[in-house]
């Protein structure tokens, strides 16, 4: 299983991408996080099937978002996901999503882990904290954790960007996250290019076929009505 | 394969489940319409993946749009859905969900197909026009394409209710719509009962487990991570 996808989007084009998904096909926000969060939930389920104490640490954007709705989901696919909020939930963005987690009963972690807390804890760590709109350098207020992050023991999957990578140069420096699985959403950046852990995956699957060929994308290969397709 | 559901919801119960959805667990009409209508479109590829041509008839409330996410998903399937929209789309209501079809080139009919049309054109016909919240009788303007479709040739799957089919008691005429397939989404309603068709699925894997019991619904025996399960 090698199917090297054939297509990059610059940082730009992912915005581009992103708008056009709002404006032109008339999305709503709620609605395309619900897939991509979805999506991811069960690629996840599909490279980690047994490994089912998770902690999803949530960043304050959509990447964030699309982590808690993966969260939501894992749930109901029998996994124990926690979440961490490294920075108090913005009341205007995430307020639903989180009500929503709290409706199933998915515990928030009122502090940062300690690296033996994650290594004794959780088989997998979903990282949503930053997606395709990040520009470093990393906020204060995430330092820690994605330091804990880059040295834990437990694997890593990170949702469209591996955390505090330049989205486009990748890995920014030498102890950056080397996530073992990447789930690129709608087409992967040009980071992804630099990515060599073992799952490698698209999730997202609901773009046009004419937006897919103005951004001169392949047509993903899909199977049957499956959400996502394993890249690598 | 014959497992049969244990428990049924009266049209006031199944009511109130969507209003704690909304009220409690703070989920979005977009959020909750695009899972449901992701199932639909996954459980039909489920027990027609050879049925690619279908005609998908939207109602004016929350079944038809359950119809219009399920018709982009089959698009996205590889199925070449069509829209019937009986009555003049409402503005309000339908719009993004309408504009996100044509996106991907769902042709939408302009007038009602006459009964030869649809035998000889669709391979399958998705019943979105009424749902859990539908007290008799049918009006005017659906009169037309309910009769028939209670006499064509081609399989009909029903959206979670038979339209015309009363929520509670089932089939309220000799005449009524005999759907081959049926998806209940969160949960079946007592007209599902009377329902003998080949396929019985559940749908709209989203309810969290303290509504499930507060309704003594059993927890539904999704596999894996699919959106629908075959009971029937």
């Amino acid at each position: 299983m090698d199917i090297h996808p054939r297509r990059y989007l610059n940082q730009l084009e992912a915005i581009h991408l992103d708008q056009e998904l709002f404006n032109e096909c008339h999305f709503g926000v709620e609605q395309l996080m619900e897939l991509a969060g979805y999506s991811c939930a069960c690629a996840i389920n599909d490279a980690y099937p047994e490994s089912k104490t998770v902690l999803v640490v949530v960043g304050p954007g959509n990447n964030g978002g699309d982590g808690l709705v993966c969260a939501r989901h894992l749930k109901l696919f029998g996994y124990t996901p926690e979440i961490l909020y490294p920075i108090s939930p913005p009341k205007s963005n995430h307020g639903k999503l989180i009500k929503q987690c709290e409706m199933f009963d998915i515990p928030f972690l009122k502090t940062n882990p300690t690296l033996e807390d994650i290594n004794s804890k959780y088989t997998l760590v979903v990282d949503a904290l930053f997606g395709f709109s990040f520009k470093p350098p990393v906020r204060k207020e995430f330092h820690e954790i994605l330091k804990t992050m880059v040295v834990m023991k437990v694997p890593c999957c990170s949702i469209d960007i591996p955390s505090g990578w330049n989205v486009e140069d990748g890995p920014i420096a030498v102890n950056s996250l080397k996530p073992e699985m990447l789930i690129s959403l709608t087409a992967p950046k040009l980071c992804a290019k630099l990515f060599n852990g073992q799952f490698h995956y698209l999730g997202g699957r609901f773009v046009p076929p004419k937006l897919l060929q103005k951004y001169k994308l392949d047509a993903p290969d899909f199977l049957s009505s499956n959400s996502f397709v394993r890249l690598k």
